[in-house]
């Protein structure tokens, strides 16, 4: 073995339609692992670092030679695996199998804890891959822009006819994942008031153009809210202070609030500011006094969630958005904490239902005319899906682009393969200027188990049953996708969730068409028939109508 | 659906070689799946419960009904998925993909516990797999001979030149794995002297033709030892009475005990009879007064363990046979009780660096002179192992086949795949009546993380790393098997491994040829490279030698 000792070094993928491997399958992986790392795309290059935390594309930089060595000179017939980041074998398959295999961050359950997964870590036996980091499929921050955009368009589906016009959303957080509300909440047409403590967070969200503009207090934010609501102008309001506060004090005013969530970073009860304590003094505070931080931040939480029951009270539309604030209320002995709900079941389990999820892809080439061209298919191919069509529309003109243009949309099923057999027969036909590479998110229908989140209370209660993820990944080698993935703990953290990916390449070939029909149809397929199984009567009608097969709806039924 | 309430019938696999489904890929998995069920072979048939306490091969009789009314029809290029013994989807794949894909018993890790397992299961949501029972290629007892035959040539093999002729082996507990000890032990020339408090398990061993005679006295059992020792004449005898008390007794008559081990139930400590109970009061006396019970066991297997480590400190061969006697012996205040090692990594590792591991197959034209073909076609391929000669003669005069014909023997890395590809060769020739299922265990080098017995204390400390299954279960998918399986918590329970199967159907044709090549040479280079990357020197010299593919050994090493 090397005694050289391989560092950190920038990498970008490279661009045009020539191949630095020995076919497109393996092009895409090799292209889309050193897409992640491109320092326009990850946040701790240096250090392997995608996102999400300690998200990683590799194990180290030996593993990162040696990963992109052997895609290299990889054959048709040959797969590359690879164990949370480090590449460990080579052995040959055929035409139809996945180029690389991946699995991530997998440890056997009752040693799936932070401790030993940190120790294993720091001895070099696993690197934590969260969803996307280590799986390749990575586009930056577009998919949490998408994602957000998504749910708040399904709270509008919901309640307010398809569109938030004419409403007042409230909620807090504008950091990583929360900055991508106040755009989500505009682009569905609405009026948001995004509280922060930390101003200079305020100030980036409108520098990036995700935020229309700053107020310091709490009337400013409610007089051009109310506004805007009234002449139904989209207006997003980026408000200094701190939410534990300003959300009850929004409540005892009878403020006209129509919807309410949160994001905070909650889940670490070290990141969320106590009342009373200035923001300047925060980081010191909770590194000097942990515990005592701890007891007054939760005890501002419950005051937080109090209120937003409140608001719940009087008929607002009110939700969790992933970050764990009920359970540190609840921690804090306020007993209604959870009185609403978790964002999955209130909006997105009916999307799954259809096998609709984060469908993303990259344009190998580089060039952002062919994300142009694919979009124009998009919208060409489902021209009665409006919320789709404002997206894309809305994507054209807010998303920036990092490393390779990339785009996202949800589709269910029935509707992916046909976007991919489009994408493949424009690449074969030279309309693309080079191959399209079409994957996912791990957070998607049926590929996941995930009980605090993604299946949080499951009609049947089968929330923490983790087959389904596993035969996901399985059904997508056998189908041809072009590399696959199962990771443990992405989102929600170790212990707490099995998921898994798949990446296919239209290449233009009619292999690849066969592939990316059988894909594109299984892989959304499994939400359909996961959602039939666990009793949802919307699963069912689709699977009925879509004609998915479910061995137990047939014979002597 | 229906409301048809499927209930327990009789079932047997069919027989001969015509097709009761669209091809032999399913008709395999059918037939093994009804074999499974076979009353020859399974515990409790009724219960579809095969064997390993609760070991199911399907959930229920309807999921039994559906999963063979789908195999009957399902075609070349469709795939069935089974979620705990559920069939959850049909799904159209390539005639290179499994016809069938299995996901067992998985739970999200925090939930992954007893209790909510339990719950899953009464709320009619999961099943207990473990390991061959639901991925369908249990063949009886035959399984468990073989694999104590294997650790006990490899005690041979470590200590004794080979050979156990000239040793006494000391054990206890004649149950339903344990049984197979006095046989195995003779099988390898030696003599044995196995414990049991329950003398009906005794006689059953004796009539059974696994163990040769039984005595009552210490005396006795020693005398007859002695003698059948120094005449090199293989013996097994059992010997009626309490291991707490006899080993303890042996040690300080300073008998000559070259190997000590122990099989007793002591994983379930209301099921080890305490010193000073009579074995007639156990049941009662455990029912009675569980928690008096639980301390009087455990304080029993304290002595018991100091007399194995006693002998150790003699010198004698002793290791810890997976029964967690050395944990309850520790809880129980005994400080030495790990000083001796599992036989995993005392004898099981150095296989498994090799690739080798419980190779199977079973003969699905039901006909026994297929086997026998088989057999001399093992043994004319590798002329050179003495073991697996010595292991097939005996099979051949001791084993009664249960169900469908079958054989086990360890094969390594290289041969798998010969074996296999002769097997092929000989349905295509017609010299067999028909097709050939070959799987395995999934106790295999590659194929398991199980920190307690199949992956304790690992070279490197990887012992609980679970990406190695996942990736052997999808690299099998991508191979070519027939059908793939994984899951959790076999062979130690809940929460402590993670394990992936998979059989593949020789049917004679050159596509089913090339699949097992690939499976059979793929599958055991999992092990080899899993222990590779732990840093084992054999298996980095078996890759050397055989051409396997680790990357981080390849580049500018
Ligand atoms: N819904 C999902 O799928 C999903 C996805 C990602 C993240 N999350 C969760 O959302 C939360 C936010 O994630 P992030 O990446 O944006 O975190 P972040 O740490 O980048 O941002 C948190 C923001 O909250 C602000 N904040 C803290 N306490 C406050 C208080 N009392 N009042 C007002 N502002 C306060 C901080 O100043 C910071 O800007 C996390 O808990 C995360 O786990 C959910
Ligand atoms: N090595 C492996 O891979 C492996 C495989 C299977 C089982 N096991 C373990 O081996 C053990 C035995 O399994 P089994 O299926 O044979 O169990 P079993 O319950 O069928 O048999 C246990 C036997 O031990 C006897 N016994 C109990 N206490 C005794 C005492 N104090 N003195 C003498 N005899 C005593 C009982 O009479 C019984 O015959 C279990 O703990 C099991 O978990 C290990």
């Amino acid at each position: 073995m090397s005694d050289h000792t391989a560092g950190p070094r920038e990498v970008r993928a490279p661009r045009g339609s020539t191949l630095t491997t020995r076919g497109w399958q393996q092009e895409g992986a090799l292209r889309m692992l050193l897409n992640n790392l491109d320092p326009e795309v990850a946040e701790h290059p240096d250090k392997l670092v995608v996102y999400g935390g300690t998200g990683k594309a590799a194990r180290d930089w030996r593993s990162f030679e040696a990963i992109t060595r052997t895609l290299t000179t990889l054959g048709q017939d040959e797969t590359l695996l690879v164990q949370s980041g480090r590449p460990v074998g080579v052995m040959q398959t055929h035409e139809w199998a996945p180029r690389v295999l991946i699995a991530n961050s997998n440890l056997v359950p009752d040693w799936a804890n932070w401790e030993e997964f940190r120790r294993l870590e720091s001895a070099g036996l696993t690197m934590y891959g969260q969803m996307t980091a280590g799986s390749w499929i990575y586009i930056g921050t577009q998919g949490i822009l998408q994602g957000t955009y998504e749910t708040f368009a399904a709270v509008a589906a919901k309640r307010f006819g398809g569109s938030l016009e004419g409403t007042i959303t409230l909620t807090a957080g504008l950091g990583g994942m929360g900055g991508a509300q106040p755009l989500a909440v505009t682009m569905n047409g609405g009026v948001v008031i995004c509280i922060d403590c930390d101003p200079s967070r305020i100030d980036r969200r409108i520098e990036h153009g995700y935020c229309d503009t700053r107020v310091d207090t709490l009337k400013a934010a409610l007089d051009l809210a109310v506004e805007a609501r009234d002449a139904r102008r989209p207006l997003s309001i980026g408000l200094l202070g701190n939410a534990a506060e300003l959300v009850p004090q929004l409540l005892a005013m009878d403020a006209p609030i129509d919807i309410v969530t949160d994001q905070t970073s909650a889940h670490d009860p070290l990141a969320y500011l106590p009342v009373g304590v200035a923001f300047e003094d925060m980081a010191e505070y909770a590194r000097t006094k942990p515990a005592e931080f701890t007891d007054r931040a939760r005890e501002s939480m419950a005051r937080h969630v109090e209120a937003m029951v409140g608001f719940q009270d009087k008929g607002a539309e009110v939700f969790d958005y992933g970050n764990s604030i009920r359970g540190e209320a609840q921690l804090a002995g306020y007993t209604r904490a959870f009185d609403f709900p978790g964002f999955v079941p209130a909006y997105i389990r009916p999307l799954f239902c259809e096998g609709k999820g984060p469908f993303r892809w990259a344009a190998l080439s580089g060039d952002a005319r062919d994300i142009a061209k694919t979009d124009k298919a998009v919208l060409d191919l489902f021209p009665e899906n409006e919320s789709l069509a404002r997206w894309i529309k809305l994507a054209q003109e807010k998303v920036h682009f990092q490393g390779l243009p990339a785009r996202i949309c949800w589709l269910g099923y029935g509707e992916r393969d046909k976007a991919g057999a489009r994408f493949n027969d424009m690449v074969a036909s030279g309309e693309l200027a080079a191959p399209i590479v079409i994957g996912r998110d791990h957070l998607d229908c049926g590929s996941v188990a995930s009980p605090y989140r993604e299946t949080e209370g499951m009609l049947d209660g089968s929330d923490a049953i983790a087959d389904w993820p596993l035969l996901n990944a399985m059904v997508n080698v056998a189908s041809g996708a072009s590399w696959v993935s199962i990771h443990h703990g992405g989102g929600v953290g170790i212990g707490r969730s099995i998921h898994a990916g798949q990446v296919t390449v239209a290449d233009g070939t009619p292999l690849a068409g066969e592939k990316i029909r059988r894909v594109l149809t299984n892989d959304p397929g499994m939400g359909v028939i996961r959602h039939v199984d666990a009793g949802y009567d919307l699963a069912g009608e689709v699977a009925d109508e879509r004609g998915v097969r479910v061995p137990m709806r047939e014979g002597d039924a």
